[in-house]
């Protein structure tokens, strides 16, 4: 089943010149994702008109591609849908979760969280009103924090600015020990990491597709919830598509089946079209071989930089066993000197205050490709190219 | 600037024989969204990966889209955005007018307003657990049960089933005599009649761009608030880009500018390439007209069906300045006699318990399409093509 990896990089448009190290940021465009976009616009929508729904499968589209993320991290079947954005998807889950231990006020959560997550559970427990808390707290302190007021332990299981893994499988079992549940954002994680959900008792996750699972610019994400709440929980955004009957058009809600109620809007379809481009590349992908590779480039990267980059200061865990697929440094101009290694070709990005980051995605990444970023950055570096007017003007977005 | 409608025909794709009465569920293919689709896949994601946020201005369109639409609906500039479903739209809309009117525990709706409408303030008020009620009465019943424990008027303008139309400058001055602030959803009006939001002082307003504003299967919502609430309201669900400044990454939320503050996350591109095309035909069409146009085309259909077909019981209000522009009828058999419709070229839809509708989009719709049509509906009627057991098998999800 498993693809090599030299045969994935074919897969990618990767423009002439150009070392992608930002697929953490936004994946590169699936080739075959050209096709299926047209297929679904001319061919589906162009023809098919409203008859699209039943006939090309629109409507069972959520819980279709679901499945197929599902697989790469090790959720149960018909236990993960796709829909929305992350954020809505982080909203539904802490809803969802704090319900289910009302007699709880309080949020636990690291700095190394996604700031979104923070700023979604301070929108919700301002709507709620009823006394909950945010406990925000260094990485390493969330075991001393974890206590029976913690309803929720919610976490990015890999830190955006540091690839710093998180414990899944320990943190779970702590967090189940004193009564909480878990929300993990699998942002940095789903197409980069092995992740077993099933294995390590979460309770919920979410996460993005268009980070290393390439599915385009505003692709849809999704939520995972385990068997044992899923048809318990009641969801917050009580939404058409996640009613029991939607085309029943009832005066009132009721849910529909497990993950189904996680539902809320008409599918995103046409979005999706890339994501299923996307999910033919994943199909026949192994993460446990994805991983094995994707610490082989890291740790080389690492390597190479430390030889050849005194100014840079590792932000990374150096123990692969501790971090997800992207490694990063401290340098105060980090900013200036990312844009220099852009204009050279090396497609990294800068996170405040002084992180310079960059993502390894085996489908695309090889080792000739580490060797050639590390050549440029190490040029970046030691000719001070980053120390030049023009990159240290602030006027990019992202 | 403005264009005929014979003109705007050929700018859809409308299948070899088909007549298509179902734009007010899904609206056809603008030819122009092939390309821009493509554009946006190849050109924009394909070539310029993660600096297409700033190259391509996606960061932006979620303002830019919403400008162009909020002009068809008499929006301030800036006032409108674009993004996620109309669920999402919902939800943020009740539950930042519901905190402007904390004292008052009645959301008023009628029994015509979209049911998925009234799903979202379900969930919305049970998470909140104040003592929140919906009071959902008939439509003529709305202004008796207008009084000060209303905190909010939320109505769908046109009625789904009947086409039946609110005066929606009346309502509001009602709802705001008593203090009560107006949400309004416009799925069936964007695109289809005219509105004046400003003019008429709504607070709040929603609505999607798959139906008359023919963006697609998916596409994304919008949100308007009236100027004097849009910096004011706090945002419920408060995501990354509602964010004052989203690549600050600041560890706690600060609400953006006004409509900003109603964004959530990454902004859906590539379904936005769609509409962009859609909306490159709607820049250059002046409601007036299009409004007169299916005025017209809606009198000339009811008039012949009425003519003709004893069986159908007219369900939408034969005055035009009380209908938006679908025209439907009560038939028994009607979710067969749709599909028999449908097998003769004429595509309408059914909605439950026994609502056949059609839909007239003046930009596709002529004249001819809607005495062709009628010939159909009359053949399908008189000659009992409904009661045949195929078209009775209820297998259709929409």
């Amino acid at each position: 089943m498993s693809l090599n990896f030299a045969a994935t990089k074919k897969l990618f448009v990767i423009p002439e010149g150009c070392i992608y190290l930002d697929g953490n940021s936004l994946g590169p465009l699936p080739k075959s994702a050209i096709s299926k976009t047209r297929d679904v616009v001319e061919g589906q929508w162009g023809k098919m008109l409203i008859t699209g729904w039943n006939k090309a499968g629109w409507m069972q589209q959520p819980i279709d591609f679901g499945n197929r993320i599902g697989r790469l991290i090790g959720a149960e079947r018909d236990h993960l849908v796709v829909g929305d954005t992350l954020s809505i998807k982080v909203y539904q889950a802490l809803a969802s979760a704090l319900e289910l231990r009302p007699e709880r006020k309080t949020i636990l959560s690291d700095i190394g969280n996604f700031p979104s997550d923070i700023y979604i559970a301070e929108g919700l427990i301002k709507s709620l009103g009823k006394g909950y808390e945010i406990n925000l707290v260094p990485p390493e302190e969330l075991t001393k924090n974890l206590n029976e007021d913690v309803a929720v332990l919610m976490l990015t299981e890999v830190d955006y600015r540091t690839g710093r893994m998180h414990d899944m499988a320990s943190l779970n079992k702590l967090a189940h020990d004193v009564g909480a549940l878990t929300v993990w954002d699998l942002a940095h994680s789903a197409g980069a990491i092995e992740v077993n959900l099933r294995q390590v008792g979460t309770d919920f996750a979410v996460g993005c597709t268009y980070k290393y699972l390439n599915a385009g610019p505003g692709a849809p994400a999704f939520i995972y919830i385990a068997p044992q709440h899923a048809n318990t929980i009641r969801p917050a955004i009580s939404g058409w598509l996640g009613h029991a009957e939607p085309f029943a058009f009832e005066p009132y809600y009721r849910s529909g089946k497990a993950i189904e109620r996680m539902r809320i809007g008409t599918p995103p379809v046409i979005a999706s079209a890339a994501l299923d481009a996307a999910l033919d590349i994943w199909d026949q992908v192994e993460m446990v071989e994805l991983r094995a590779k994707s610490v082989e480039l890291t740790d080389l990267f690492i390597e190479k930089i430390q030889d050849t980059c005194q100014m840079l200061v590792l932000a990374s865990p150096k123990d692969a066993k501790l971090r997800g697929s992207q490694v990063s440094f401290h340098f105060e101009e980090g900013y200036a000197a990312i844009q220099a290694c852009i204009s050279l070709g090396v497609i990294g990005d800068f996170r405040a205050p002084d992180i310079m980051r960059f993502g390894f995605a085996p489908l695309y990444i090889d080792e000739k490709d580490v060797l050639a970023a590390c050549a440029i950055i190490s040029k970046v570096m030691n000719e001070r190219l980053w120390d030049r007017p023009a990159y240290k003007k602030k006027d990019k977005v992202t």
